[in-house]
């Protein structure tokens, strides 16, 4: 019986630090459950039992416990590891062992995580798929799982491990998240260290978590990041909220899916008392998606010109494509970008000064059919180049059975208030179901 | 007779792109002045004299040219290459020899310049120098020539390269210029990708250069940018120029010489037609020098989470200090800092609308006495946290001999800017002296 492993974080670190419960027993069920199913699921690069069950042991053996005490938890292999390969997902990287854990890897363990594997990712974190298949899919039906945080999103949708890092820079996070049926927090842009995790655009890329609930996300980042606000952000109950719905420029790419998760969402917050009213983004919010394109394309061949001398016959045909789409890009459209950005974050803080959050689509509706893409992540570049924090919450499943949800966010460093109603709204939802 | 080494960059790089001079002739005039002068400054952690020479005839056999074909080049410690050792100036990475060159290395030896060496950082870019002596100092009286980017600086003052890699997270690029009497120029933060540095506070880290014109800087920074603006900056003539002076919250820590370097070039500035008038700063610009220490602080601790698991016994004191003092900087304290640089920039810009640049203080006056300590970046934090682009410019001497200077800044993005207003100010101080 390994139900624990199913708890709310906090509840199974409650119990380990009272020694109720072994950090080895639940470590072991973890790598149980993934060796029963990740040869159907594909979710992990690396599998790392050992180390994991001899860290558990070492929590054991101790008498200290700290906020993730015994944790099992799921690391993208765009994140450096000190006992584990680590791959970026590419071939050029097959073999490659770093020295060192990633900043953000590190903190984890600190605080008593136990890093039981690498989890798949798309090529350098952009759109070249990994064998991952979307655990809600039927196997003869495969569906992606979204990416590039592909691994990550799956391996907690099917229940093997409560918490797995992942990292954003187009919709990386939310759109796995959404098409997995988890819940996945993108935190304020800068929020967690990127040292040791390969850098694709740094301007936008952003270190974040795959969930079961939001409070463990919470509990999870606000740890890290060393943030009881963020931590302890539900527990918080907030009162009549005001929420905007921003439908973004895109509106015409959500399918009927993907507008009913919105409607659903935003009833069961009216239910819970919150006033609802549409926002039109001002004008300068527009073409934040292209300025999004822009500044990623061109970052990417900045970040990826040593590999671009020496290693790109081993590029894939997508990746090498997206550098010489880069190219194109001018340092002055770059900057142009980098500037309409923040003229647009300001004035979006002015526009939503009344509002408590915003309601968004998180992706166009469910995971497309196959595995050959991971699906579009056109409703999240705007908000991850605005840095804003951002919550997907599941709230059902669409035609073909397979989950959708909404995107919660609001201006920068409000990550707890995002993360308290985006609690409550997961709650209600769980509840009407 | 090696004097083409002390030529404009740009017409070093026309006499060997037309073949009038090989690039090998000019590689080692560079590691010949290296080898008669550093053992009394020592600027160079490493020297790679073979490999340096083996690309320079590389570049003398084929027939294409690059912008900064055959420059040679120096790479502060921090930075990674393939060919070298990488030291970050800690005795952890002693042996450490990274697998591929940071992002901004290589695009340099792709727009064909030569990295002759690895210049000293201090450990991790903070504060526990290395050997590096300011070169202008008398050798039985020596001073320090500023850090992190000591190396650098004093390499390029002492005419051993024309240019080299500098960063800044405080003051690491202007305090080294301002204290060796070279042009140092941080450009807008993310200019220039970070991947493959190591990194101390990715807020703040901004890849520049040390140089001996402002030209040359602009040629190299806008070269590595992709942006002809920046590259081509110096042949501006920007006409009647309205000249802010920002004295900043730490006036009362100006030397007598800082204050008379910063009357001179105003003084050369309205010769040059200029107006000139005080500009105080507004409510939302104080306390910024203390957000940037918070930030630094706090972000340090996380980037060095995973040494400070395995290896902080071989911190220095001091850095293990700098990472306690972090440990007490709060997330919410941290994000608070961040969401106060943010609305000082967009009050910043405000307040400057009127005005095409800024002058300020670059360092409280003549570098400090002794190798002990590289000096105090006080003057710098608040420009590094608001990410604007800066120039230091030398404007003669102070009153023990050591060289003096101002800041040249501007609100972000307007580089190209900022550096014609610093050329025309260093040539007309150079027709004055």
């Amino acid at each position: 019986m390994d139900q624990y492993l199913d708890l709310p974080v906090r509840e199974l670190v409650a119990r380990m630090s009272r020694r109720e419960l072994r950090a080895e027993t639940v470590v072991r069920a973890a790598l149980e459950r993934i060796r029963v199913q990740d040869d159907a699921i594909h979710a992990w690069q690396h599998v790392g039992a050992e180390a994991a069950i001899a860290q558990a042991r070492c929590l054991d053996a101790g008498t200290a416990s700290a906020a993730l005490h015994g944790i099992p938890l799921g690391v993208k292999d765009l994140m450096d590891t000190a006992d584990l390969p680590t791959t970026y997902g590419s071939p050029i990287y097959a073999t490659h062992r770093p020295a060192l854990d990633a900043a953000a890897v590190a903190l984890a363990r600190s605080a008593g995580a136990v890093v039981v594997g690498k989890t798949v990712t798309t090529e350098f974190a952009t759109f070249q798929p990994g064998p991952t298949r979307n655990p809600r899919a039927p196997v003869e039906a495969p569906r992606t799982p979204g990416g590039s945080s592909s691994g990550s999103a799956a391996a907690v949708a099917a229940g093997m491990v409560p918490l797995a890092f992942g990292t954003q820079t187009a919709g990386s996070i939310i759109r796995p998240a959404a098409y997995c049926g988890v819940i996945g927090y993108k935190p304020t842009h800068a929020t967690l260290p990127l040292a040791g995790i390969k850098p694709l655009s740094p301007s936008l890329d952003t270190v974040g978590v795959l969930a079961r609930r939001v409070d463990d996300a919470a509990l999870f980042i606000g740890t890290l990041a060393r943030d009881v606000s963020i931590a302890e952000a539900c527990a918080q109950a907030p009162t009549p909220l005001r929420v905007g719905i921003v439908r973004t420029p895109h509106w015409d790419r959500a399918s009927a899916d993907a507008r009913t998760a919105l409607e659903t969402a935003a009833r069961v917050l009216q239910g819970l008392g919150a006033t609802v009213e549409d926002v039109g983004l001002p004008v300068a919010c527009h073409g934040l998606t292209e300025a999004q394109m822009d500044i990623m394309a061109f970052e990417a061949v900045a970040a990826f010109a040593p590999e671009a001398r020496d290693r790109a016959a081993e590029f894939s045909a997508a990746f090498a494509r997206q550098l010489e789409a880069g190219r194109a890009v001018s340092g002055e459209r770059f900057r142009a970008a980098l500037a309409h950005a923040e003229a647009a974050r300001t004035s979006l803080a002015v526009l939503l000064d009344g509002f408590d959050v915003v309601l968004a689509p998180s992706a166009e509706g469910e995971a497309p059919e196959g595995l050959a893409a991971t699906g579009d992540p056109i409703f999240c570049r705007m908000w991850t180049l605005l840095g804003t924090p951002c919550v997907h919450v599941p709230t059902g499943t669409g035609a073909s059975g397979m989950p959708v949800g909404v995107t919660v966010t609001a201006p920068r460093h409000t990550d707890a208030h995002v993360l308290a109603v985006a609690h409550r709204l997961h709650q209600a939802l769980a509840l009407a179901a």
